[in-house]
């Protein structure tokens, strides 16, 4: 049997999701029953949100679970009334975190420094700016802007890879997908790139999900087929290597790790602070 | 003096930067350096970090603090040795949860529900595709798959918005710019948005804000002028009044903010599991 997991946050409720479900993630099992509850900043709201807590109380053999970043002392209070099992991440932690720093929490939410509004947000709106300007191979002028340029077979994850690094790092990601009108120019990395080689990175993918992806597009296509979609990202790995660019496989990563892991190859330094 | 905090751990490191981040930014002072060792999960790779780690001890009064996220058993041990502040996300919850669960953590690394290569995977990218391909007034034919569809003067932050719905959320969110065009017409809703009225959400900004973007992307232009981003502003904020179109001030939130208090005031569910 399932069971209710609330994620409650006085802010965007998103670290609450985020901690929540690393966790979560450790067991195995019926699943959960996810519920964020964001904005809850009001003793009003804590109330609503008890009645919802309390109608799964009756529903279920077991407590829900409840992950919390909440900073108003009322709504924590009354929270703490339900009975569910509580998570809670700043009771938990600031306390130690006060001794250690040696000053008083200020307990004031939306805080966090990389997302509030000010320079990161505007590095970040760049960034994501960026990264859409130069989501199409036809275009290269900002090249010599770019942190990094992404290289692959068209759908091989370019670009939400490149709006991730803008978003979460203030990276501009340009990209350029190598197509089959490059390709019959010879299996080689295109003139256009040659100027920008310290900062490609390149995208490959196993086939056959490639092939799957490419349907969903265009079915039963010359692009979509097992045959192209082999002959390219063979010829595309195949560019890497002649050329020692480094490369990743997509095929079993989400879109953060894809992210991640090329901010770390890659030695790339976060934008925001 | 700053002091330097370190985000590790043996998957992305997003958790433990998003609720380090999350705690520190309850402390005001000095400020911190952040640094954050994704990918940490082998013993060798450990011995590197607490060479790192050893490195700012050197150079700074006060030890760092480490949030982590680590699952290995000996990369865990090793930083433990480090004689650092640490706090340590998985060994303070997981014995808890275990109790609470019946059952046995599983550590192993980037499970994390939302986020692995699966349907959902399919699903963010597909409406990360469907926010880009959405990202024009021109295109109407889409409208009626949207889940959303954001209105605005341009500029007031739809399509970052519309991104991150997608990435995070899995909502697929188009974006219609409210334009001098449109307004020429009459200060009214656009006929081509009327049969989507319900799912209408309007962006609206400071005109002091707009001017200072709009002068970023065209400096000293009609469109960039005080007296035209006013005008806009005032027009879009009374469309949405006319026809009860619910509408949030961007000015002081950050995009993820933004997301989430729409998703919220939209009554929107994730379609993420």
């Amino acid at each position: 049997m399932e069971r209710s997991v609330f994620f409650i946050s006085d802010g965007t409720g998103i670290t609450a999701e985020s901690f929540g479900q690393s966790l979560l993630a450790q067991f195995s099992g019926p699943g959960f029953r996810h519920n964020t509850l964001p904005y809850m900043d009001t003793p009003e709201k804590a109330i609503k949100a008890l009645t919802l807590i309390r109608e799964t109380q009756r529903q279920e053999v077991v407590q829900p679970i409840i992950f919390m970043t909440v900073l108003n002392e009322e709504v924590n209070r009354l929270l703490h009334t339900s009975g569910a099992y509580i998570i809670d991440l700043f009771a938990t932690f600031l306390p130690g975190l006060e001794g250690e720093l040696g000053s008083h929490p200020l307990y004031t939410v939306g805080k966090k420094r990389s997302t509030t509004r000010s320079d990161s947000y505007h590095r970040r709106i760049e960034a994501v700016q960026f990264a859409l300007d130069n989501d199409d191979g036809a275009r290269f002028r900002h090249y010599e802007k770019a942190d990094i340029i992404l290289l692959g077979a068209s759908r091989s994850g370019k670009t939400p890879t490149c709006i991730y690094l803008g978003l979460q790092f203030g990276i501009f990601a340009a990209n350029y997908p190598i197509t089959e009108d490059d390709l019959d120019k010879g299996v080689r990395l295109p003139d256009v790139l040659k100027p920008y080689k310290e900062r490609l990175f390149g995208l490959t993918i196993n086939p056959v999900r490639l092939v799957g992806i490419r349907n969903e597009r265009r079915p039963d296509s010359h692009y979509s087929s097992a045959r192209q979609c082999q002959y390219e990202v063979r010829a595309v790995e195949q560019i890497y290597r002649q050329e020692q660019i480094r490369y990743i496989d997509t095929t079993e990563f989400s879109v953060e790790e894809i992210a991640t892991r090329i901010m770390d190859q890659a030695s790339l330094a976060r934008r925001l602070k």
